[in-house]
C-alpha cells in the first residue's frame, strides 16, 4: 500500500499529484491496479470523498481507467514524454559566468528588496480588489503623475503626467513607437550604438538608417542629409562612446525635426548616473512638441521589473489615444501602484544616492586598475556606467585575449558598430554597472 | 510659523513635501520669505540637518531660492500650472455605468483575491531577490510548466512546456504572431467577429482579410480562395455568433494550412467556460505543427493581469529563440510565480468550476428572461459567456431602443461585422460575462 504524506488543506489535490508523480515516474506502473479506494483511505487517514476526488482527477486527465467492479488501473502514459520534459529552471539555463563583466549586469545586491517587499504588502492592503481593474492603456494615474513629479525633481524636465505613458520596458515602448510614428517613417540610430534599439524597430517592420557618433556627439549633417523622420539618440550619454551632445547641435536637431516633420526620440537611459557635476539639460525640455522623452527602471532598479515610460508631444499623445484606448495597459497595476509610492515616497531617490555613492567608488577602482595597467587614453565624462580605455599598441584582438586570460568579459567598440566605420579600433568599453570594486581591485596587472 | 506633522522615518522628505504642497497651492507666495532653518526645526521639534535638507531639496527643483545673509524665499511657480494638473484616477475617467451591461464586463468579484494575496506573500518570501532576476523572453520555466500541465489536465492538449510562451495578455501575443510568421504575410480573420483583433494586426503592420463565419462554422471555402497565410479563429466557440467549427472542417483547415504552408491561430478565449457537455478537441491537438494555441488569464482571472500565453509549433518556438533571445519577458516575475503557484496548486480550477456554477445561474436567468420577454430564437451552444437572442419583428435598431429604455448596454451581431454581410440582422448578443442572475431578472417585460 502506497503512503503518502498529504500536505495543505487541498488533501484531494495532494493525493492526485503524488499518485501522478508516481505514474510518471514509473514507480507505478502501465495496467497496476491501484488500491481500493476504501482501503487508500484507511491506510492514509482521509476520506474515501478524498481518494475518490484524486482518482477522479487522474481518470479525466487519462492518467487512469476504471473498469466496473474491478477498481481503477494505470493508463498506459509515455512516461518518458511527460515525465521528464519539465523546463528547467532559468538559472541551469544560462550562459557563462565570468569572473568580471563588463558587458553586463547590474548592482542587483543593492536592491532596497525590503522597502520594496513592504510597499508591495502596503499595496496588497491598501488597493485590495481594486488591483484587479483594467488600467487605461498609458498607465495607472497615480503613477503618471508619480513620474511627472520625479522627473521635475529628478531632472528638471516639467512632464504634463498627462502626456506620460507607461509602458513594459524599453523595448516595448519602442515598439509603440512605431506604430504611433508609422512603419513607413525611417528611423535614425546612433553607430556604434546599443544593437537591441535598430533590431527592434526593425521587428516592428521600420527600416533604421545609422549616424556615426564621434566624441562630438551624434553627426547632425549626416542626420539631415540621411532622409530620416525621426532620430532615437542618447544626447546626454551615448553607449557605448560617452559623447555627449553639446548645445548647439541640439538645438540644430530640434530644426531639423522641425523641418521634416519629424521627431527625436531622447533615450534618456542612464540619465540617473551622472556621477559628477550637475545633470545636463534634456533636449525635451527644449521642445516638447518634437522629442519623446524616453527611460525605464531596468537600470536603476532591476532587469526583471519591465517598466519604463516616455513623455509623448501632447499632439501625439492625442493620437496615441486615438489609436489605443481600445487596449489596456500592459504593466500590473500592483507593479505600478508600488512604483508610484516608492517615487512619491522619495525612496527611489534614496536609493539612487546609493547606488551612486557605490558606483563612485566601483568607477574609482576602474581608473586606478587602468593606470597601473598603463593605459594610454580614457574617455570618460563622469556620467552614466561605462567609459573607454586604450592601451599602447594593442588591437581590439589583443584587448580581448588580455581580457580572456583574466576571466574577464570584455567588448570592444568596434563590437557595438552597426556599420562600418574608422577610428574606432583600439577601444575597450569597460561597462562597470555589474562589477563590484573587489572584482576590479583584483584584476591582475 | 508653519506647524507640520511630519510622519514616517524620512523627516526632511515629509517636511519638504509639506513645504512644497504649501507652496503649489499657494498658502506660501512668490516672495515669501521661509522660516530660518533653526527657527523651523525648533518649533517642529527635529534637527536643523532635517530642515537644511527639506529647503535643499525645494532649491534644488526651483520651488525657493536663498539670498546670502538673508535665508530663503519662494520661488515663482506656475502654481496653476504645477498644482492643478495631476491626472485624476481612473473611475474619474470611466465611462458610462449601465443597469445591466451585455457588452463588457467580469464577475471579478468572484477573484479569489485572499489566495492571489496569499500566494503573493508566499513568492515574496520564498522568492525574496531572485524576483529581480530577469526573466527568459519566452518566460519563467515554472509557470511555463504549469501552463502546460494545466493545458493536458484541462484541456486534453499535450503541450510541450518548452513551447509554451508567456505574454502580457493577448493583444501583445498577437504582436508577437505578426513579428515572428512576417507583416508580409495576410492574416484571415472572422466577420462578424472581436474588432480588437484586426485591428492589433493591423497596428502591427499586417494585413487581415474577412471570413464570413455562419452557424455552421468558419467558412472553409473563403479561406481556401483568400489568399491568406494565416487564420486567427476560434473553432470551439466563435465570437459572437457562437458558432462551432464542426471537426470535417478542422481538418479540412489543418489541409489549408499545409497546402500554403501556413498557420492556424487557435484563440481558444473561452473554453475555460463550457458550461454543459465535454470540452471539444482543440485544433492544436490534431495538428501541432500548423496550430498555434492562444488562451489568456482576463477572462478566467482579472482583466487588469495582464497575462496570456501561446503554444507554438515546435519549429516556430526555434524561430521565436533566434528574433527574441535578447529580449527579456515583459511580466514580472512576481506574477508569473504568483500565477504558477495558482495553477499548480489546484487553485484556478477550483476558481474556474466557481465561476461556472455561477454562470450557469447567470446563464439561467438569461434564457427565462428571454423566455418571458417572448423571444423568437435562441443561439446558445451552452458554451461560453455568451448567447443570441431574436425576438418577431424586431430590428437591431428596435433591439437597441428597447435596452436603453431598461438602462441596458447591449450590441446586436451586426455590430460585430468588419465587412458587410446578409442575415445579420435582428439578432442581440448577449454578453453575460459582467451580468449578474439578479440583474437580468430585474429587467423589466
Amino acid at each position: 500500500m502506497q503512503t503518502y504524506v498529504l500536505n495543505g488543506k487541498n488533501k484531494y489535490w495532494s493525493l492526485y499529484k503524488k499518485l501522478r508523480g508516481d505514474i510518471l515516474e514509473g514507480r507505478l506502473k502501465n495496467g497496476e491496479r491501484l488500491p481500493s479506494k476504501r482501503a487508500l483511505a484507511e491506510s492514509l487517514n482521509v476520506s474515501v470523498i478524498t481518494v475518490q476526488s484524486a482518482y477522479d482527477q487522474l481518470l479525466a486527465e487519462g492518467y487512469a481507467y476504471s473498469k466496473e467492479r474491478s477498481g481503477y488501473f494505470v493508463s498506459d502514459v509515455n512516461v518518458e514524454f511527460y515525465g521528464k520534459r519539465d523546463v528547467p529552471p532559468a538559472d541551469v539555463r544560462q550562459e557563462k559566468k565570468f569572473a568580471l563583466d563588463f558587458v553586463k549586469g547590474t548592482a542587483s545586491s543593492l536592491f532596497p528588496f525590503s522597502t520594496w517587499a513592504k510597499l508591495m504588502r502596503t499595496v496588497l492592503s491598501d488597493c485590495g480588489e481594486h488591483l484587479l481593474e483594467r488600467v487605461p492603456c498609458d498607465g495607472d494615474a497615480e503613477l503618471k503623475n508619480a513620474v511627472s513629479s520625479y522627473l521635475y525633481r529628478a531632472r528638471g524636465i516639467d512632464a504634463d503626467p498627462r502626456c506620460v505613458v507607461i509602458g513594459a520596458g524599453a523595448e516595448y515602448l519602442y515598439g509603440v513607437i512605431v506604430q504611433l510614428l508609422g512603419r513607413d517613417k525611417l528611423f535614425a540610430v546612433e553607430n556604434p550604438g546599443y544593437g537591441k534599439i535598430s533590431k527592434t524597430y526593425n521587428l516592428n517592420g521600420a527600416k533604421c538608417v545609422y549616424i556615426p557618433v564621434t566624441d562630438a556627439g551624434v553627426d547632425c549633417r549626416a542626420v539631415e542629409e540621411s532622409g530620416a523622420d525621426v532620430l532615437h539618440f542618447s544626447p546626454s550619454h551615448q553607449f557605448p562612446t560617452g559623447a555627449v551632445t553639446p548645445a548647439s547641435s541640439r538645438a540644430r536637431l530640434i530644426g531639423w525635426a522641425d523641418s521634416v516633420d519629424g521627431y527625436v526620440v531622447e533615450d534618456d537611459y542612464d540619465s540617473e548616473f551622472r556621477l559628477s557635476g550637475k545633470p545636463l539639460q534634456s533636449m525635451f525640455s527644449l521642445c516638447p512638441d518634437r522629442v519623446i522623452y524616453m527611460n525605464t527602471f531596468s537600470k536603476s532598479l532591476a532587469p526583471s521589473m519591465r517598466m519604463g515610460y516616455m513623455v509623448l508631444p501632447p499632439a501625439l499623445y492625442e493620437k496615441y489615444l486615438r489609436l489605443f484606448s481600445h487596449s489596456a495597459n500592459v504593466v500590473p497595476l500592483f507593479e505600478q501602484k508600488t512604483l508610484a509610492k516608492m517615487l512619491d515616497g522619495g525612496y527611489f531617490e534614496r536609493h539612487i544616492n546609493r547606488l551612486k555613492n557605490y558606483y563612485r567608488t566601483v568607477r574609482q577602482a576602474v581608473l586606478d586598475k587602468a593606470r597601473q595597467l598603463c593605459v594610454r587614453d580614457i574617455k570618460d565624462t563622469g556620467s552614466g556606467l561605462h567609459l573607454l580605455v586604450s592601451f599602447d599598441g594593442a588591437s581590439d584582438k589583443i584587448l580581448k585575449e588580455q581580457a580572456a586570460q583574466r576571466g574577464i568579459n570584455l567588448k570592444c567598440l568596434s563590437d557595438y558598430l552597426l556599420s562600418p566605420m574608422d577610428g574606432t579600433e583600439g577601444w575597450a568599453v569597460i561597462n562597470y554597472a555589474g562589477a563590484t570594486p573587489e572584482g576590479v581591485a583584483a584584476v591582475k596587472v
